[in-house]
């Protein structure tokens, strides 16, 4: 059991704080932008709430982050009434943001000034994964760091994995978004040539799912997407900052990413058509817009 | 225990028409262009030899086709020698051909005219998937023939599905190709981008292969391509035929498809760099010609 704080109570970061307390058994204080939702999770969890980022990461040995990008997670921890302020020495850092391999070096650099460990790591598995425990997470740090981290960690983890030094995590999750990018515009386009072809698509998939044309978005998004039903949780928008942040890295990297450049021009127009909090695999109502 | 005709012993043809005559033990007659083919087919599995595809079917139940393209089909089949000039009345034409779904009603009709059924039934599962027996196989046609063609297809076959009237195994293909260019672009961008930012691909794969970004191409390809090997044996110039098929038919059916459109310019690009025999996911090696 340790003393842990948590920043960040949004749809992910509400059930993983969560699970820290229930499931890791961890004295937890939060904090929220919005106090509301802050004192919603204590009234639920039992916890203690902050009333800065600064005053909920004072006595903790682990401070997690989990909010909107870069920008907000400076705020967060280097800016003034930030955790980075408060943060006892030999205390850790944990970001599970979805932020830029950069960002997670420059507050790696701050907290090793303070004393402090850090480690980036961004999740997958959506809601459902945050609600049920489940995510996998990509961590980027040293081992000594990772190894304290990992135990509390597993409280709303299936999946735990260090990837290499501090920002692997957040590589590694740009290479998610990445694959998911070139799955879910393939899987869109067949269905809508399906559909135009008077298909049934279940017995398609049905048939041709477990071969090389199969993917996890195949398996567990044809049928709403299919039905045209778009409300999965993680919302176009949220993809467009994941993609510019890809997209900027592979500059700095020098790849080329044809597909993935396409796809977020096309997750453009998606929120042109008011698609901003549908999920992802709407592209293909983007297809299908002129039908 | 049936007479079978088989046209056309490519890298496909020529272990599927072995699982008729060994798995299914029928008596198998065949025929490929290039006759040292077929009398290697005859003298490793011991069925007869046909000097035209007319002289194969003549006396056969069932009659296999499995060439290159539209063309070389109709030139084994409604062209003088071609098998619908010697096929009995009741008899039924399967072709395996991954074709355009325009050629299989062309074909159904002209095996109508002939009093004989008609099944379209491209593959996929490549040539191993051939060799072993394990093919999945996408029908089109009406029920009864495909109930009487079934037990015989099954020889070869893991899957076989019936996707709808004449065409529909066509189509189904090419959905299948479809999410196919998706998915493997999609993954070499990933590993290209990876692979710049100095990621460990294998411990990548590892941890995300089960999520959101998973597919079949990241768990049974990531190797190779991670190695720089496109020796799988479906090869790019096969596949360009292929969606050279789903573009003139989305152009029919109205749908668009920009992704598809925009990898099948890429496998133009891995052509003009040699590599029209290496594998799909060569997309890769496209990525890093400048590197």
């Amino acid at each position: 059991m340790a003393k842990v704080a948590f920043i960040g109570l949004g749809v992910m970061g509400f059930p993983m704080a969560g699970h820290l307390r229930q499931k890791g058994g961890h004295d937890v204080v939060v904090y929220n932008r919005t106090t509301a939702k802050a004192e919603a999770w204590v009234s639920q969890f039992g916890g203690a709430l902050g009333k800065t980022p600064a005053e909920a990461a004072k006595d903790a040995d682990f401070v997690f982050t989990c909010v909107g990008n870069d920008d907000d997670l400076r705020s967060v921890t280097t800016c003034p009434d930030g955790v980075l302020s408060s943060m006892k020495a030999g205390a850790i850092l944990i970001d599970n943001t979805t932020a830029s391999a950069e960002v997670a070096r420059e507050l790696a650099e701050a907290a090793s000034g303070k004393g402090c460990g850090f480690i980036d790591a961004p999740v997958s598995g959506g809601q459902a994964g945050a609600e049920n425990g489940v995510l996998t997470v990509m961590c980027g740090g040293d081992e000594e760091t990772f190894a304290k981290a990992k135990p509390v960690i597993d409280a709303y983890a299936r999946m735990v994995g260090l990837m290499g030094p501090v920002g692997s995590g957040q590589l590694t999750k740009m290479m998610n978004q990445i694959c998911i990018a070139g799955v879910v515009q393939g899987l869109a386009e067949a269905i809508h040539f399906g559909k135009k072809a008077g298909l049934d698509i279940e017995k398609v998939v049905e048939v041709i799912s477990k071969g090389a044309a199969g993917s996890w978005q195949m398996e567990n998004r044809h049928k709403t997407m299919n039905a045209g039903t778009y409300d999965f949780g993680f919302a176009v928008d949220w993809m467009r900052k994941d993609l510019d942040i890809v997209l900027r890295e592979a500059k700095r990297n020098g790849s080329t990413l044809p597909l993935t450049a396409l796809v977020d021009q096309f997750y453009g127009d998606v929120q042109s058509m008011g698609g901003n909090r549908w999920d992802t695999s709407s592209l293909l109502a983007r297809l299908e817009r002129n039908k």
